[in-house]
């Protein structure tokens, strides 16, 4: 299992995920955040979470229109890099007043 | 379909919503921040999104082995107002250099 195995940080080349997730922009950006309200912020998720959210698309264990068909084109390797992308951004939040 | 009858914004009492998010606290932050790499950051998350997530765990379209207990106790109201919560926390990113 890539979440008890690997540790945050450790997988992944950012820079060739940054250029695989010209296939994510139209609804995730390339900074990762939803560009309609269906759609998750993925931008500074961990690389872990990512990977495990895509593995489990392509292998139906987690279900979407169009994540299951998207996944199912990716390699582990493209799985690795596009995590490494999107948690390489930096995230932070503030809390309402 | 809360996805297309609802537009951001418009569902749930946030300050419901805080209250109940310490059941969610140990694992997901008051601030939506996951405390864990396996733990998705859900802070700036719509409301559309995050019901949709919440139902799909408490129906049993998405499974997880927490989540699917959790979400089990919620009543669509809870849902909404947690959904309120952590979407009304502001959320930016940063790409990297």
């Amino acid at each position: 299992m890539f979440q008890i195995r690997l540790a945050r940080g450790d997988i992944g080349d950012a820079k060739a995920g940054r250029a695989k997730a010209a296939m994510c922009e139209a609804c995730h950006g390339l900074n990762g955040v939803g560009l309609r309200p269906d759609v998750p912020n993925i931008g500074g998720e961990s690389d872990i979470y990512l990977v495990a959210q895509l593995t489990h698309f392509r292998s139906g264990e987690r279900q979407h229109e169009q994540m299951s068909i998207i996944a199912e084109g990716l390699s582990d390797e493209d799985i690795e890099n596009l995590a490494a992308w999107y948690s390489s951004i930096q995230f932070s939040v503030t809390l309402p007043p």
